[in-house]
């Protein structure tokens, strides 16, 4: 127990401790740790870590994001998440009586600005959902081409643009780009017309690899520092004209929304579940026993300009992996490709099986063949402009919930960029 | 003419001026300029830099990367230009006459340690080489659908790997990953078979744009900072494997090789020629009349461990591009897509019509149907162990050259990464 009140349904509980970087008014930007609806200023207190790690590295946490300290490895890690149980905890003295040290290093979420929580290197999206990749194929290329022969035997993925990665909160403009709306007229230039949100979840590197050596399978665990949610927004026009041969590229890289809190796997190990079953045997470089796959709730919720409230609209689960994380990371690097302290990794749509899980409108109004619902008369196929887009993950404890927060960001209108 | 003997081969004369990033000895890396066989030491001159812009910025040639210098501007690297001609001319006393200023500020460049220029943000591969592409199209579609659709229409790319690109020099190991080398097979898991090179140039932006921004084609020149040779080393059979639907990954991003000296936009002005010929009209965001396709005389040799030098085995030319630079730069941000300081987008591979200026071993070879002849009974389909890959290229003058030096990087074996 904190010391804090800290409700049931908080995301926030003395079992997450999530990482971020924040900043008050105009001063410079600061790594703190979400508690309730606080955050901890991590510079005011970095005199408490007392362990044999972190005493000799304080200056980590007096850096204006995460990189410092996601470097220094698990065993860091571990001793951090201690010391911040210890100092929030009901038990301890040394923040709990100390008022002044209570009014520097406690800040209210409300009054806070939070910024990316690292600066990310490169910017790497999976493909990693069954049921999405199904689901694509199969409006594609027909239910019998659904999969791809190589999507069983490795986490597809591609590169992504690391310099258009934002912090939930910040708008995305509707992007203007080539599109052919005819296959017998040629292209025009146009404001998206199906613009889209990818509900995913991505893991930062916290520990690389040097270039030539790779990260086993069985070791993948001790690099991956934690975990955010995901909005690949995604453009389905542009993506369409331009995909093929070389993959996803203008339709993409306009903007990934990230959510400002990193949760750490060990925050997450409780909510460990079986992997999903493979049906097709992988090669022994993939191959590992021990549960990576998590119980992660996510959902959804879109609110147009004229609506009162955000709706629901998809509810999926991240449980829904085929890929486990350790799997993909082993599979980037297995070349010898290396990988960096603040790489982000995301999952791809996560979409369940139901309609009620797709991860994507595009699943969600199957390639524009249904309405989606919003209430109210509120309806949707994609996204309109003034929409604000609500992704939103916890995981539930008994009596707690480990939780992200949310991932926003809403639609602004497209502008010429050359007017 | 420069007070320093520049024979009329060199491609570092002063109508060259290229930048790097160097270090003697375990010193700490620096910027240079090269002229002829030395490099100009800038910090130990910055005090020479007494234009308008640069006086007030003198720091920036003490750092580590060329970043901050490029980020001042395209009117900052036409002041630093000047300053560098006169500096270096035979007219002026300032370094000619000082001795003791030349010992500190001239250093051999066989005395230096070559590192990457610049911190590299985000790194793009295009695919604007029209005999390239077709090439590639018509091995793997056939003659008919050589061309994808949407090639004429934008200048198609993708997403690379910004981490593992690397400086001249820097072996490169052959990776292994996953192949299938029977369709009716599962994939097996090994080194892999068909290792390749790609003649490659590239451009770095100088001053990038906010998300949400675009670079119009008429404003793009005073983006580009300037250009190196890039080797996209790529495993064909990793690739052909892994690569649809969502582009080349793993069979790409084990290495990248840069030439370590930046030619300005500048230095290629005087080379500047008439850009290819569209017989498919581009939408207007992409036109542009005035001269900026390049005549870069390209060539790649190759010396297997077992050969007394190299042999060349392709010549090629910058001018078979179908797309220019502005072009690309605009369609990477028209979308709102920001580019930074420091990005890296490169041309894909750069083929002639002839098979003699074919830009990759998969087309020299045609797929494997061919033999490429070393000379002297050395043969090749693809890259043996050991084979030392050399990218080199020029613009000729009247009486002088302004080159890249060479790109250059020799294929370790490779590694079981799990023993
Ligand atoms: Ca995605
Ligand atoms: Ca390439
Ligand atoms: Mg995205
Ligand atoms: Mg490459
Ligand atoms: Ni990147």
């Amino acid at each position: 127990m904190s010391f804090l009140q800290i409700p049931k349904d908080s995301h926030f509980p003395l079992q997450n401790l999530p990482y971020g970087v924040f900043s008050i008014g105009k001063e410079a930007p600061q790594i703190g740790v979400a508690i309730g609806d606080q955050i901890l200023a991590l510079k005011e207190v970095s005199n408490l870590f007392c362990g044999p790690i972190l005493s000799k590295e304080r200056d980590v946490f007096n850096q204006p994001t995460l990189n410092k300290f996601m470097q220094l490895g698990h065993e860091a890690w571990k001793e951090a998440r201690a010391t911040l149980q210890s100092v929030l905890s009901a038990e301890n003295p040394a923040l709990r009586d100390n008022a002044d040290l209570q009014k520097r290093a406690l800040v209210k979420q409300c009054d806070a600005t939070m910024h990316l929580p690292v600066t990310i290197g490169d910017y790497t999206d999976f493909y990693s959902s069954i049921h999405h990749a199904t689901n694509v194929g199969t409006m594609f290329r027909g239910k019998e081409n659904a999969l791809m022969p190589n999507w069983k035997h490795i986490p597809v993925g591609y590169h992504g643009r690391a310099s258009s990665v934002i912090v939930s909160g910040t708008p995305v403009r509707r992007p203007c780009g080539q599109t052919r709306p005819a296959d017998d007229q040629p292209p025009t230039f146009n404001p998206c017309r199906l613009l889209d949100f990818e509900l995913e979840m991505g893991f930062f590197v916290g520990v690389g690899n040097e270039l030539g050596s790779s990260i086993p399978v069985s070791k993948a665990q001790e690099h991956i520092f934690g975990m955010v949610l995901v909005n690949d927004w995604s453009a389905r026009d542009i993506q369409k004209w331009e995909y093929v041969p070389l993959g996803p590229f203008l339709g993409k890289n306009f903007g990934t929304s990230i959510s400002p809190w990193i949760v750490t796997m060990e925050a997450l190990a409780p909510f460990a579940i079986a992997n999903m079953e493979h049906d097709v045997p992988v090669l022994p470089y993939l191959q590992h026993d021990d549960k990576y796959s998590f119980d992660i709730k996510l959902s959804v919720a879109i609110q147009g300009e004229d609506m009162q409230e955000p709706s629901a609209i998809t509810n999926s689960n991240f449980k829904y992996m085929y890929w486990t994380m350790k799997q993909q990371l082993a599979q980037h690097t297995v070349n010898g490709c290396n990988s960096q302290t603040g790489d982000l990794y995301a999952s791809g749509t996560i979409s369940g099986e139901e309609p009620s899980s797709f991860g994507s409108m595009l699943e969600l109004c199957w390639k524009g063949t249904k309405t989606i619902d919003l209430g109210g008369s509120h309806t949707r196929k994609f996204l309109k402009d003034g929409d604000n887009v609500i992704l939103s993950g916890y995981c539930q404890g008994d009596g707690y919930r480990v939780g992200f927060g949310t991932c926003e960001g809403k639609v602004l209108p497209a502008k010429n960029p050359f007017s």
